[in-house]
């Protein structure tokens, strides 16, 4: 009897939530997995009902679960709010919390939305990169940190990006078995691209170091490459293909994953898994709240379903459901199905959705 | 009597500072503008020459020149070196030591070659975006820093980001001036967006607040929207026309400006200058010294000869000269010259040509 507590969050979280849920119980039903969901709060909402991003009652029935399902948090009605209690703290205390560190972000491409992206159809046609993004250490988690008044009157602020060799190492073997995973699922020769600015950076020197020395003594088979911060995001826009696995700290790894994720015009599509040391894990879209549209029903709920998948397979190995999703958003996608953030209007015979009517549409397929 | 320091550095540097060389000493002549020229050591020459990757005697001279013309500096020569004596710590002190604090970059698109880039043209046609990247403070040069070892034995490294209100207020109102002086030019209305992570880190909020407040107090009459460095490493690729000038700090800006310049597909062609208080620059392309084509006469020179342009109307205020220089390069284009870099092979009528015959051919212009 496994949980899932899922957290909808702000903005859109709610209604991409609702369909992700619809999908989960239908294949919860189908493949008798034995789920049980609750459901609890998190960011905004959380604030409003509590005045905590994060309450306490959030976090231990997080820690109580199997895997954590997440809509978005954040918005325009709490930016006045005292740093310490905004929405965004409320995702980084509990990425931190439940020792999430493994960030898994995947870019691809939908072949039915090769359209979609700014960057030319050969460029990206088939493009299928994974981004291992370090996420409860660096700059992010550094201390000290902070904004103080200096002698002379003026303000300073300050903060630390620090790594250890235990959490680079910790990092840099999911990346080098991942690629292992998926050069063996795609007959090809695994390889992991390092990003760093060892050039500058004490602390991504020592980074850069950690991984050339795993990989000698451990992963002899990977082929690893090191590529400074500044010139990974030219060549993802350059030459995308080029790469597979890319790891690297939570700051580069919060850039270069949204980067990688617009190449393929498709943010609204793609899933985020967030791992601790055991795999239990936090899903979630890659994309944001977006305030501006929600509750207009058209939110883009697809990422959120494929987390869900993600969650499946991941969690609870349940490949074959995780795959029936897929399958069921790669078929409202062939049958035309598009959000407004997906529609291509020059492309014919495609038909504007809504969010309610997307994932109904998934779930008519399951 | 003006003087010019040249530092030629590393890789393609040599041969493309000739050329430039050959193009300054030419508008120097025609314009009898009265520039003197000095050359000087920087980078992996200066180590092999001196131990020193900035001697102390071409830091003298670069105090006592007006302006520096830079070529690039590193290769894998010098990778293996002691932190402190790497190439790249050259160009970091220089930088520093001049007070270089303002780094002007701009990506724009030559429509001659509108086909070199991986984005779609529509997306791009007509950017001419200016990033304004501060330059001696951050991450780059925060302390403390360094790599230690731990009480458990393991390794950590660590830097410091760091800002004050006053390193600020000086970056601010240098995108302020130039998004008003654009504007001018261009016959619309100013605006500035300032790139952030205020949601993660203090520092940043810092800096948010105070181009907050800089734009309320002196510079009501811009437009000056925030957006979080990840959000803007998307924006870029998705509409890279909604930005005019863009502010941000040194790491920030190090990623976004390379960014910025491979969505133009012709990061060969584009000049950077980077300035002190008084408006003495040090003017390089914005390209790096690319050591694997170093000495085969394939390097693009151009964007070298545009930082003269760039050095001629910042620092010498001579503006017809540097316009000359510019419509030399657009001839060139025109003509159909192209180095490898922004040779586009489905396009017909064009040349390839190596960096001597393009060098040359822009002087023939003049
Ligand atoms: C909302 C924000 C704190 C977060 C981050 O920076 O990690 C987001 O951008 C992400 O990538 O999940
Ligand atoms: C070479 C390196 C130190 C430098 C930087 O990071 O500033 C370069 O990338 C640049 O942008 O000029």
């Amino acid at each position: 009897m496994a949980t899932i507590l899922t957290l909808a969050g702000d903005g859109i979280g709610p209604e991409i939530m609702t369909q992700a849920i619809d999908v989960l119980n239908a294949v919860n039903d189908k493949f008798t997995l034995g789920l049980t969901l609750e459901s609890g709060l998190i960011g905004g909402v959380a604030i409003d009902a509590t005045g905590e991003p994060l309450p306490d009652e959030t976090l231990a029935r997080a820690r109580a679960a199997d895997a954590v399902l997440l809509g978005a948090v954040g918005g325009p009605k709490w930016d006045g709010i005292e740093r310490s209690k905004r929405p965004e703290r409320g995702l980084l205390k509990i990425r931190g919390e439940l020792g999430l560190f493994a960030n898994l972000r995947v870019a691809k491409l939908y072949p039915q939305l090769a359209n979609a992206s700014s960057i030319k159809p050969e460029i990206i046609s088939g493009l299928d990169l994974l981004i291992v993004r370090e996420l409860t250490g660096g700059i992010y988690f550094g201390e000290p940190r902070g904004i103080r008044t200096l002698e002379n009157g003026e303000q300073q602020g300050y903060n630390t990006m620090v790594y250890s060799t235990s959490e680079i190492q910790r990092i840099g073997k999911v990346a080098f078995e991942l690629a292992k995973t998926r050069a063996q699922a795609a007959g090809t020769a695994p390889k992991v691209c390092s990003v760093d600015k060892a050039n500058v950076l004490e602390v991504t020197e020592l980074w850069k170091q950690t991984m050339t020395q795993m990989q000698q003594a451990d992963y002899s088979d990977v082929a690893l490459s090191h590529m400074y911060a500044d010139n990974a995001c030219m060549q993802l826009i350059k030459d995308p293909k080029q790469f597979d696995v890319m790891v690297t700290g939570n700051m580069f790894g919060d850039i270069l994953s949204d980067e990688a994720a617009m190449l393929t015009g498709s943010i609204g599509m793609l899933p985020s898994a967030s791992l601790d040391v055991a795999g239990k894990g936090m899903y979630e879209p890659c994309h944001g709240s977006a305030p501006d549209i929600a509750g207009q029903d058209k939110a883009n709920p697809l990422a959120t379903i494929l987390s869900v998948a993600m969650m499946l397979r991941y969690t609870f190995k349940q490949e074959e459901a995780a795959k029936a999703i897929e399958q069921a958003v790669s078929d409202v996608l062939d049958d035309g199905l598009r959000t407004l953030d997906i529609l291509d209007s020059s492309e014919a015979g495609l038909k504007q959705v809504g969010c309610i009517e997307m994932g109904q549409a998934v779930l008519a397929k399951l």
